[in-house]
């Protein structure tokens, strides 16, 4: 039997915050669940748009000339090349999707490793 | 200010069936929310995945090898090439990504429309 991915089961799996986890793969991306809490760190992806879709919570994404929050059914796409700070006050589930082996934080020294669950 | 997409608005914005609409642009993708309500034709499509996730209502995904039914919150990829008839006894709302310009039935000369909202 072919069955769906459950996102809110996925997100269940783990607890670790700011570590992508690969759920699915779609022409060549990453489907990803995160949770995050607190600041990450200014950074922009050179070669790939950044979509951030929240499920559960508030995400603030800084950008150069002011933020955007998200609540639940909310989504953003950061053009490719432009800084951003992903920040969130409380526990936030996103969906994320980016070329697979896209390093998180724009630097594959700094990256999560990327686990699929 | 830059504003997030909010999908449940972009979706009280039109009520027509089995008619993407783009809310968005991510790597070279639309990203479109779609209602459907009863059956859709069997398709494939040759260069692209089918990216399918369900904000509101059931979707059932017939598959040559059996079905596959999603709730609110879960997704499927089908991939390049596998035929699918996408199908909802109630009015189901969907969050879509295809490369911009795929044709919704797999064929140009009966795909829809897509327009941006």
């Amino acid at each position: 039997m072919t069955i769906p991915i459950n996102l809110e089961e996925k997100l269940a799996a783990f607890s670790d915050l700011w570590s992508p986890k690969i759920v699915g793969a779609f022409n060549g991306h990453d489907l990803m669940v995160v949770k995050v809490k607190g600041e990450f760190n200014w950074h922009s992806h050179a070669d790939t748009d950044d979509f951030f879709l929240v499920l559960k919570g508030r995400l603030t994404i800084d950008l150069r000339d002011g933020p955007v929050t998200l609540g639940p059914g909310e989504f953003y796409v950061v053009p490719r090349g432009v800084e951003h700070r992903p920040v969130a006050e409380e526990e936030t589930h996103i969906l994320l999707i980016e070329p697979a082996g896209t390093p998180n934080t724009g630097d594959a020294a700094t990256a999560a490793v990327k686990q699929a669950i």
